[in-house]
């Protein structure tokens, strides 16, 4: 049962294809593990060949022993394994510990993807984690691009992330490894935002499945698909006509389109300089269209991440500083 | 400074022309007593005709306390009125009570616009009443559409209802009308979902607020502009291509489309048959994808307002019983 749910799910996103190299991050948590497993179950039919990625964050003392365990599993399914670690809380003294984390983690992956020469690299986020990062968002205020939330499947840099698991409950995970009697580590919670997530994880959606609606999770997965398609469609809309500005954000061309298109040139431009929209949040596209609309020539609008938006006579500037 | 506010949501929208002709909806609550103010305040500058529409739904024992009370409102700021009362109780033996009030109160708006040739329709709702909307829509299930929540202008059939105070915070009206030394009716909750509505609004709005973010109605507010702005655009291009199928949905021309406004066409032929979209959940768009692409020719899905859906061989049918 469960198997034929991500077979739909990597037909419905066309994740994977006949003789793909697939990078498995495995943590050793359940939905990790899980993922592994059902992977190798696939492999056959796709002829997949697989590797697992671990690498140890050091962040509790003893996470020597969840590497141990995913090696022992890499010899067991007999796949080709790569382990890094890394001093996460030493290397966070400026930036934060959740962005230091990710970034660690991606780069590794990357870096195992790059040296297998894989063409993807697949976790194991579930149904729950998408419920919880889409109420996330909403609460912390988002628009179309957040509430589709995680992506099934996305292209970073020029690596190809897959998410399997994206449609199957967590609970259903855990029924699965306890039916095979698959062992897997302690759930480490997602290093990102951990007090904040926790906190919608084991307090407010609880909440909401008891008081308002029994299905909430589905819901907001549901929420997140079609506001993925939707977002997907604008997207390209945006991006074709950013493909015919090769000289940058004209000011009348931009005002004369429909103005859920014109937000989404000022998301493009920021991510052109940026690399991605990390920290971009709708007060900040709201600044620059009165940038664009209320403020004289010259005017400046600060980001984030070191960059500004300069507002010149015909023409909007994104710079890096 | 709220009557600035009000100005900018006016402006942004669109909502007023010089010398329109608009009928209020006065229910004698605060926020409807405060629109009728604010719209009289700016008669001058905009040449307004107004018209005050109350309608007694004759739920509570004294609510014709409120008649009286908007009465006397309407001979003091010397406004014409029209008023009428309609047993909802009585009526709402087969339909629910909300769906029965809702479309009473429409018709009788409707029928004093007819009536007084007016242009538009103003109703009081507030940004408090726009995240408490998004926030049932996303609790219960929505997409795109739905997030939209309450439209700050909408045609329904062939009135423009315009809605000057959903910019504004529930509170910052109740201490406009204190400034002014304004008397209002007690704030009767709204009829529809009134338990669902309630509970959203006096426990799980105070709790988000106090717990996850101080903005959430803001955040919520936010969404929904945008969300607006994001559907009027993949609406405007779904209505395009409906436009060039005179014969139909054909389902070849269908598949060929962005799942995005694959979406929304099947949404706009429900629409064309039921005339508007209540009632209609993702999972009944999710039954017709299912429909299309997995069983045989002249299959059905039946949707809630007795509407079917039936493939044919080449095409989609949308039909009313």
């Amino acid at each position: 049962m469960i198997l034929e749910q991500v077979k739909d799910t990597i037909k419905k996103y066309r994740l994977l294809r006949q003789e793909d190299k697939v990078v498995v991050g495995v943590s050793g948590g359940p939905d990790s593990v899980a993922l592994l497993y059902l992977l190798h179950r696939l492999s056959k039919e796709f002829k997949l060949r697989l590797h697992i990625a671990h690498l140890d964050h050091k962040i509790r003392k003893d996470s020597y022993k969840d590497r141990e365990f995913v090696e022992k599993l890499a010899t067991k399914l007999n796949i080709p394994i790569t382990v890094s670690q890394v001093e996460v809380k030493k290397i966070a003294r400026s930036a934060s510990l959740e962005e230091v984390a990710r970034n660690a983690r991606l780069g590794f992956l990357f870096q195992v993807a790059r040296d297998t020469r894989a063409d993807k690299i697949a976790l194991g986020h579930s149904l729950d984690d998408q419920a919880e990062t889409v109420l996330m968002r909403i609460l912390r205020g988002t628009g179309l691009y957040g509430l589709a939330g995680i992506m099934p499947k996305r292209k970073i840099e020029k690596y190809t992330v897959i998410r399997p698991l994206l449609e199957l409950r967590r609970r259903d995970i855990e029924k699965f490894l306890k039916q095979r009697r698959i062992s897997s580590c302690r759930d480490q919670s997602n290093l990102e935002d951990i007090y904040f997530r926790n906190k919608v994880r084991n307090r407010l959606l609880p909440l909401l499945e008891k008081e308002y609606n029994s299905n909430i999770k589905e819901v907001l997965s549901n929420l997140s698909e079609s506001a993925g398609y939707d977002y997907g469609y604008l997207n390209s809309v945006a991006e074709k006509i950013m493909r015919n500005w090769q000289g940058g954000v004209n000011l009348k061309k931009l005002l004369k389109l429909h103005p859920g298109i014109q937000r989404l040139i000022l998301r493009l431009g920021i991510a052109r300089v940026q690399g991605d929209l990390r920290r971009i949040t709708f007060k900040h596209i709201k600044e620059i269209e009165d940038l664009i609309l209320n403020r004289p020539v010259n005017s400046i609008v600060h980001l984030p991440k070191g960059i500004s938006v300069i507002k010149r006579k015909n023409s909007l500037l994104f710079c890096r500083q």
